[in-house]
């Protein structure tokens, strides 16, 4: 299935290694990654899925108008040149969402998901009480739910 | 100035009645409405706006394609067609923004609208934990909280 | 009615002066003008139906993310930060277009014109083949043109 | 290089298979194709690069919500839920553009794709008198049009 990560552009060491791992999990469990396709937890999901073993496909959807903006792991960039309007696109276009850190962007993000029914699992982000929100303490639990959420529909 | 009002598209009377109240004291104070043309929190606030002494000039910004789906106290409809992503449009419309209730399609334009540093004044929304979202108890806390806010800037 | 007028952002003395009187006249019939907000004929446009008696409403859908870039003579500014996307916003707002002159961005609205059913008269713009483009010679001819496209629907 | 294909979502079987040589002849060059993802020239073109030897990679950016409504031959379907505002989206993600057939949708963006710069080569379409749009007699002709444009610049 297609998982779409979401996340701060700008996020601590932890964070990074964190969302990394979220690629590379998800990778190794056969999913194609989406992200917003910029830096901070997008880079570091899009670099764990590149270097995970196989590989995953990383789509990112840019808020730019050029592609090249994508960080280096995007291996499908598409630049949308709508500004933060792409932050629905990027969730309409995963089955289910993980969302790491990240401040009031993906909060935007976490709205969109939930409005759009898509199971959101959540490691150390906004804290969220909405049907559909799973708070998750690791890179495993995280994709261990949306794989059971969207299963299960 | 123009703000941008948000909440459930479908709410129940008490908040129906403070969305209303908060339409009515946006245009006793002589600013513009604007919001996403449907129901709810959406009429509620559009139809305050409307029966005050002086009506406010009401916008309400449609996901989709006919204008004529806006309801009835909306003096300038703009129909987009862009489904959800125009949540951010309509947040971005407002100098400041006042929350009514409201579920997860709310939450997606509270994060648009802290992520454009718009301040946001809450009545009995989501509990947010980021700058510039201030909980408010009344519609006259709203409305002064938001001008304040952008007068201070 | 609403007529979304159509045009080149830099246009010479005659263009203009067309777009303003294409204003006017709609001013002094009672529609409601739409437009990309900008310069050129978009300025003319607004600054020919505020001036006219009576005035009518400007409206200004414009692509970049900051109300007040709108030209002086938009009444209700819209801020899409879609970019060029908001090409389709700006004619599906009308019942009707007029395009005067013009380059490749005016193409694009007249093809989402046509495509959304909406009639169209031109002014010394592109020559196009489908139907519902009426090429007309003057701005009375253009605004009979589109009430009696749109009356007889 | 990417190219963007556009061209009427319902064509006669001469169109289909011209879409379809330029789907093939794109693939044996090594380029990926974007296209709107539906029917008619887009899924033509999908089905020849798709058969081809190699295959190319086939992006549909569909204006829908829902990915799966994309023809088969698509390899990455993006939703974006934006209706005709995705136009935009599908020539900005092409380096160049190839247009077969279409009507007034295909008008759109064949302005959009000379606005944004990109240089297109026609097939059986529109007859655009604008800089960058090359008329061409066989789908070799538009693909060597389109890489020595690309190439050139």
């Amino acid at each position: 299935m297609r998982v779409s990560v979401i996340g701060g552009s700008s996020v601590g060491d932890e964070s990074a290694a964190i969302a990394e791992s979220v690629g590379q999990t998800l990778a190794e469990h056969g999913h194609t990654v989406v992200c917003g396709g910029l830096g901070g937890v997008m880079e570091a999901v899009c670099r764990g899925a590149h270097n995970a073993e196989p590989p995953a496909e990383t789509i990112g959807i840019l808020p730019g108008r050029d592609r090249t903006a994508a960080n280096d792991w995007v291996t499908t960039p598409i630049a949308t040149g709508l500004g933060n309007a792409r932050n629905v696109v990027v969730v309409r276009n995963g089955d289910a969402v993980i969302a790491v850190d990240g401040a009031a962007g993906t909060l935007s993000e976490l709205g969109h998901a939930l409005d759009l029914g898509r199971p959101v699992a959540g490691l150390r982000t906004h804290d969220i009480e909405l049907d559909g929100f799973q708070p998750v303490e690791t890179p495993t639990e995280a994709v261990e739910y949306v794989e059971r959420a969207v299963g299960s529909r």
